[in-house]
Order: structure tokens, then sequence, then C-alpha cells
């Protein structure tokens, strides 16, 4: 992308835009989560021009018209998110701080050979703060409770065994 | 300002800006009624850091905290907004419509020596159509208004009579 059109598009975000990092419930998945990074926009369905020009520019993601009218465009995937962040974190000012630890934390996620509980703990809590961040309500899954599902489960929360987990 | 700052500014402005064209009541204005333009922008008090950032580009316009815990930042007149729409203009994807139709009115206020009620009324219709881009739920003031106005006056909305107005 050329200058203008990451400025733009940084700017887009900051003023409509979100960075999303969170825990989600996933039966499926060993640990019993799923860390999800996402970006997503939204417009009136009227608008949904901008969306589809976005998505031409930045190539992932889906579009879907909700139910209230609403359309959004939404990224998944750490390397997703983590690439179009990096290009864009220059350009941002409001959500700059965001997009650094969002990298940071997919960063941290991407290197790790093998995810334990331990693991999983601390990076959950990496995640609550940019919950805070994002000024979200409320989070049903933060930190505490994935500690509280890891001690209800088998295996122990401070131990580092050898659990692999799914990653996107 | 350099490209990538009326890229980025573009952007926010789609993203979360206003431009507003509307008939406003002034009971201290000859014809009863004063056209205003303006370029609106919101965010939360705490993130207000990036209105500051905005007015630094912008260089004109005033920030205040509303009651209802947002700071706004407003640019009036039709000068200054004429000058910021066209720097953005070309930069602008979801507003370049109704920037270009700002500056057409604009233009044409400008343009002319005298402000008549003929002259008045036609120009709030075209601030009608504005209204109508911007999705604004209630125009209490609209060409219907000001031509009543004018009607229950003394003079005759339809006649090219001089009267002169205050422009911004």
């Amino acid at each position: 992308m050329v200058e203008k059109t990451k400025a733009y598009i940084a700017g887009f975000l900051d003023g409509d835009g979100s960075i999303f990092l969170q825990l989600v419930r996933r039966k499926d998945y060993q640990l019993g989560y799923q860390i999800r990074a996402s970006i997503v926009f939204f417009q009136k369905k009227k608008n949904d021009k901008i969306l589809r020009w976005l998505k031409h520019k930045l190539r992932y993601g889906y579009l879907r018209n909700r139910k209230d009218g609403l359309s959004e465009y939404t990224i998944v995937g750490f390397r997703v998110v983590k690439g179009i962040l990096n290009e864009l974190e220059p350009y941002l000012l409001v959500k700059k701080y965001q997009a650094k630890l969002a990298i940071r934390i997919i960063d941290r996620i991407e290197k790790t050979p093998i995810v334990t509980t331990g693991f999983m703990l601390r990076i959950a809590k990496e995640v609550d703060k940019f919950g805070m961040l994002n000024n979200s309500k409320k989070r049903i899954n933060d930190s505490k409770q994935l500690k509280k599902f890891f001690q209800s489960i088998t295996f122990d929360p401070v131990s580092t065994e050898f659990l692999s987990i799914k990653k996107e």
C-alpha cells in the first residue's frame, strides 16, 4: 500500500474501527480457550462501499450485514492482523499503543513452541490490559475466568506441562 | 499539510467526523436566519488528545467538553470550512460528495454580492439536500420553514429586493 492509503486507513481505524484481542471459549481447543485477534470496521449498510474498498486494500477478512442494519468488516487471525497493524502503526495516533501491544502479544504467541496453561494465563493477563484500553464494558472471559477454568479441570494452571493448543 | 497528514485526517473525518451545512435561526440577522457551515469531530474526553492534534493541524476552530462526557472539536465559518474541505476532498471516500456539495454551496454564497430572500431560499433548498446526505433525523429549520418565515414577515420571498445579510 502507498503511504497515503496507509495514512487514510489509519485515520479511519482511529476514528471508527476497533482492534480486538479476546479470550474466546472454544470447546474444541485443548486448553478450552482461544486467543482471538481481530480488526473490525462498522458502517451503516448504505455506506458499505468503504468497507469493500478497505477489504480490497487490506486483502483479508470478510464482510457481513448484521441484523441491526450495520455492515461489518472483520479481519481475524494472528498473522494477518499483525501484518496489517505493522503497516498502519506508524500512522496511527489514537490506537498506536493498542496496535503496538497487539503486535507484541501476537509475537509472543507466535514465538512460543508450545502453549502451556501457564503461558496461556500470562498471555490472558496481557489480553486483560488490552480490553481495558478498549473500554470494554464487561469482559466475560478474562484471565481470572481462565484461571478458574484451568483449576476446574485436570491440569494445574501453574505447571508448565506440555499441552499443545491449536493456533489460529 | 503534507499528504500523509491530509490522508489521515480525511480517513478520520470519514470514520468519525461530520460536515454540516445548517440553517440556523438568528434574530439578530436581517433575514432572520444564518447559513452555518461546520466540521465537527467527537471523542471521549479521555481521547481528546487527537482533537488537540487535529486543531494544531487544521489551525482553526475550538474544543469544548460536553456534559455527556464527550469532547467536541468544531470548526465554523465559510472560508475556513471551505479551505479545509478543499485540502481534504481528494483524500475523502465516504464524505467526498458531501465535501464537494458544501464547497459548491459556500462558493455560491461567497460569490453573491447581495443576499436576497430569493437567493436565501434557493440556498436553503441545497442545504436541505445536504441534510439528507447526513441522515439528519429531523431538520427543524429547512427551506419550507424558511419560506413560511419569509411569508410571515414583511417582504416577499420571491422578490429580489435588496436585503443585505451578515455573513459569517
